[in-house]
């Protein structure tokens, strides 16, 4: 459960009906009561439902949801209904789809590539990165989760995450090992992350004896050096892969027996198909 | 020129970098000074330069920018660079990047669709929707607006747009010429722009006298048809299409006459790739 | 229905009782339980009745509307009761009697000023101005729209209007025609209003044909005149008229016979006298 | 000095800009170099000078300020110049002129009341109440302050003012001379204010001895009655009149020798009559 | 009765929550339903009750309160029990505990120091100065007032208190029969507080006649000279103490006879004891 | 360097500013040039130092530090310098003195305790949990890392801690082989930290194998059995202590040799003696 703050509810809808829908009001239709359904027009794994629901209930509809947040939907399948005054209905219309298309182009993103990575790795995890659409974080954070992704790290202040970004402002920039006793004496309760750009890179890193070393772009021939070489020099350290990892990329890096993949396709999926319908209440 | 409260340009740092760059700390690189660089790794016309600049400037770096938001970036052309505090630099990273990903990923998708539109109707309009990701509205805006797009609506308050979903509220949902009337006596300062969803609906709409008719997934047939029949019926009615117009389609829709279309393709543009490098200061 | 986001509600809260009402702490009186009423003490047109409700159920009271936006109240007509602890009683006092005064002043001076209108133009439309009294935009246009008037334009991004300010820049600034046609061009889902500031130059405005001419204090003289020559002129051109127009000046303008009237006047009308009891509940 | 805090500048710039100036856009002026003068019509005293210095340079434009808040305007007395590009300056027009408008109208009503007052009593101060448009405290109070005014108090909880809202809640709800002994220990850093709606509680009151009499609409004779009686009755306790106290009865009240007076009219005064002109910059 | 707007507490729920709980969701034990229970170990005053309850229902927790602010606990009493979702009483947890353990114990201290004083003085008071723990005003006033403390002064814009760093911009600086004259002038509807920082100053500040005059870190003896030779220099003058009154020396002060205290002291007071157990509903 | 967003900084300083200093207003006194200086009475190290800068320069003032955060300053060392108008020297007095005295107060202590637990454990590192005292986690996040200590979390979204309070929801609360080994799985990116009450939690718990074993309350006695007892049964496990950890403590659990320590109680350290004169400028 992603907690909702009021602000980011009102954000939401007033960057959309500020003051209320013009047309309704020139049709003096506005306290007609009416009913307004949202259908997903494609089968697949949907989220939003729960930041739908908080939206239109402050709008002062009557909700009904009838799915939740990481539920498969069948093609057609009513995902919402809400009831109330038509100038309410009309005001909720597009934010509540533009969330609801939002979040289940990107949770379905996320559950297609888990499909095909646990064919190959059925406890492999795709963890999404801090690359999301500006302003999104909070609903890609819900979105991905629905999918059944994990949050790769929310912010740069929490993990550790050695890039060569950092590496270039150290005396010896190329001293792995040196950087990583530092970074664990100085966050003792953080696994150490750190990032190779090529086998070079990452055979030095694996002799730092970091937690992970995540492999940026990456090819399969060198993920399968690196996957024998890993267990001998750095028996506890995990490998994750990173940098184009998508739908369309997935099987086969999945195929290599990596186990976490670092990516943030999902944030860019295409958007879900979500039907609305308003119509007057018998 | 877009104008940006602070608050937004806080969010979108916060979002990322909290309470700042746990390895930047880690490896006490901090307050060495250093120079960060953002280039665009395709040609492409760019945006988000400006808000870019706002950010990087509110993190107490020097900030120079080589191009501005419209312009159209060589391959590996440098945007822009910032310089100052190695923990600035870090907490600067990210969210420029994003910003200017997603920005640029969306005016050069507009861009790329007038480009082709104009081949045909070298004074088309390409008018973006209200359908934005959701929190992501100001940065839409930008982005569409430097690609050389208009906007349609930004909400729902401030223009007329008669949908199937108003009809439907009306004692009689088909008489469009009482709507049309009805809109035009209670909103006379707006133009009155109504949607039909197929030829028939067209049909009795245009008999209406709209300024505009939007045609909402139309087939080029019948696109034709109405591009006849609408001079004789509404001579000061324009048309409009919405529906399924983006970068792989707009050939095909250029070549109706059409000078006004209506999308949201651009919002779920794949992101430009901006590469980010980070030194520190000879 | 307007949509009233919590922060706005509690800055409006806050902005009066911070910590409490002192003086029934002080007293002791807090946890009684009381009963709140709201009385307008002369006739006329109300509004700020759902923003009240909204307010005092946010400080926990029982509340009960008695009339609704919009409606006439007579003489001493009861709009609302609250119920509740004495010291949420009077906290939400002068808050929503602020709210009441002014709301009601300004859709009281609306409807007054439609009711004379009327008599001449029975479908005369008086609008709004984005001149509101700073920071009280969603405020006045609850009022506004009680009163029956509508909404001129909330801000320069929605509409176009082409004022003397914007001429100058031009490189022929008394091109009328060229500016219209530029204007058209690059808003065509807008309409084209252009403001003249004297006969010279609604002459020339009309021969640009633009959407709306708006008269800004012309003499009933020029009005007259234009009345006359707009037809031939441009005859799908509307006139409205700008500047000068109040309750005062209403009936003169309304014979002219224009259908259009734009006004800031509302926003400062005198405020209406609401009478504010609190006592114990029995 | 009246701190403005960054988001209260925001919210009064994007209430009327949002996504910037349609009309300058449309008409590709963007760029343009321009100055900008705000003149004031009317003679009379200013305020919102240094609000509205704030708020253009927050647009990026550069301001001179040629007076003061406080002081006195000739007719058509310059007071801010800026100087900019055409969109910042177009933006920066109506959110000025109307804080320019309103303040000057608030600040300059005072100056004139307190003119009067001070032929009569030239030490009278003059105090304006909590009864604020809502949503406009801080614009109120330097607006107030500029005219020579005081803040009689910013909102509930920081002074002790007895109401009969608050009798009524007691045991003995008249018996004043329990309750101001109950204030007084309750509150013993407060001055005690208490209101008394007519002679008879007035004089209850005086016994009760407060710091502070408030007279509520009493008649000129009451006042003068009480004006003889209270340096008997109570020493050390100020008159002070409220209710009905404005420019147009300050004259009157002002030969009672009553050296305070507590007023809302100030907020309502109509606006001054700013005049805003827009050029390019030679 | 204080009032929370609601981007307070998200504010204080977000800073803790953010995503949500991380281990309950890789638990996977999110919608388990379950009890969450606060209890104080130590016996003493409570506060932050009111708070919480709001805090836990934001998150959609079913909430029962047990005591109220203001009341005492005894050793163990169970305060607040809260039923739920796993995810959402993991979230509630932190931040609801750091608000009662920190309100507690800010009310607790005042509750102390009151009765110590109360021992000496029965009618006492202890207020608290705006010298708060930097974001946390509306938190410690409730605080301080749910332990029977008073509030000194919210902030600089409410009260008049001269301080030495006044007197020295003055032309006379030890004039301070000008000052409080021009005090009382300037100010008329508010107490004239003086500060003094030794007995020379304390006896001239007499001679001025201020209502209360302020004694900053005085001896014992110092103050019990001044106890006497106030009442005749100053009859109508209170003596108040601060600097330096806490729990440990409000015993000695008590003694003096002076019935006003201000202190800063229960900001600072150490966290009350809550224990938090979520156990899952049977 | 952390970053402040300006709504943060706006929210200090109007928690005590709101509308000015009154008194310094009523003395007249506000546009005097003046000079205010921070002066720490004792030595210690300090914080609060950048923050107080952006504070004080969002007033208008001119801002010299001579110290910077993590710095130790000897006793009666001038911090800040700043220069300006009275009324705004007034202004950020108490704002600044409250962040410094409290900041200072944080890191000193947190310094402090370093300096002990570093006699023994030279690499030791003190990390703060998120029981920080509501509404000042970006104050004291500063603060501790001033003073030398680490952010044991930020939150409960960012990293795993098992708590008893977790295990409860579980099939079975005891197999702490299972909860860590499905942690390990959820969470593959995260340290596996636990919590243990006693030593049979604690000898159950490293069986399973965590990354960091945190021992709550417990005996010097428990300690060193597990001390000794954690490398055969988990090699790769670190311990760390909670509870009860602070400056009168921390020597002798610095003598376990543990070299992690877990602690709330810098949060609540005394506020730091900070000094400010204001004079007029010469």
């Amino acid at each position: 459960m992603i907690y909702y703050p009021d602000a980011f509810l009102d954000n939401l809808l007033m960057e959309d009906i500020q003051y209320g829908d013009l047309t309704s009001r020139a049709l003096n239709i506005q306290d007609k009561p009416g009913v307004m359904t949202f259908t997903r027009r494609e089968t697949g794994c949907i989220s939003g439902i729960e930041l739908a629901r908080r939206l239109l209930e402050k709008l002062g509809l009557n909700v009904t949801t009838h799915l939740q947040d990481g539920d498969f939907a069948e093609q057609g399948a009513l995902l919402i209904t809400a009831e109330g005054r038509a100038d309410a209905l009309h005001q909720g219309w597009k934010v509540v789809q533009n969330v609801l298309e939002w979040s289940c182009g990107v949770s379905d993103y996320m559950a297609k590539m888990l499909a095909i990575y646990h064919r190959y790795q059925p406890k492999g995890q795709i963890a999404c990165t801090r690359k999301n659409i500006p302003n999104t974080k909070l609903l890609a954070t819900q979105a991905v989760l629905a999918g059944g992704g994990i949050i790769h790290r929310q912010g740069c202040s929490e993990t550790i995450l050695l890039f060569a970004n950092h590496r270039r402002f150290l005396v010896e920039p190329d001293n792995w090992a040196l950087h990583v006793k530092q970074l664990r004496q100085a966050a003792p309760e953080k696994s150490i992350v750190v990032e190779a750009d090529d086998i070079e890179q990452a055979r030095e890193a694996l002799k730092a004896q970091p937690d992970i070393l995540q492999l940026d772009k990456f090819s399969i021939e060198d993920i399968a050096l690196l996957q024998q070489e890993a267990p001998r020099t750095a028996p506890h350290c995990h490998l994750s892969l990173a940098g184009g990892i998508n739908l369309h990329t997935i099987e086969k890096y999945a195929q290599t027996g990596i186990t976490l993949m670092v990516t943030s396709a999902p944030y860019y999926a295409p958007p879900a198909d979500i039907k609305v319908r308003l119509r007057p209440k018998d």
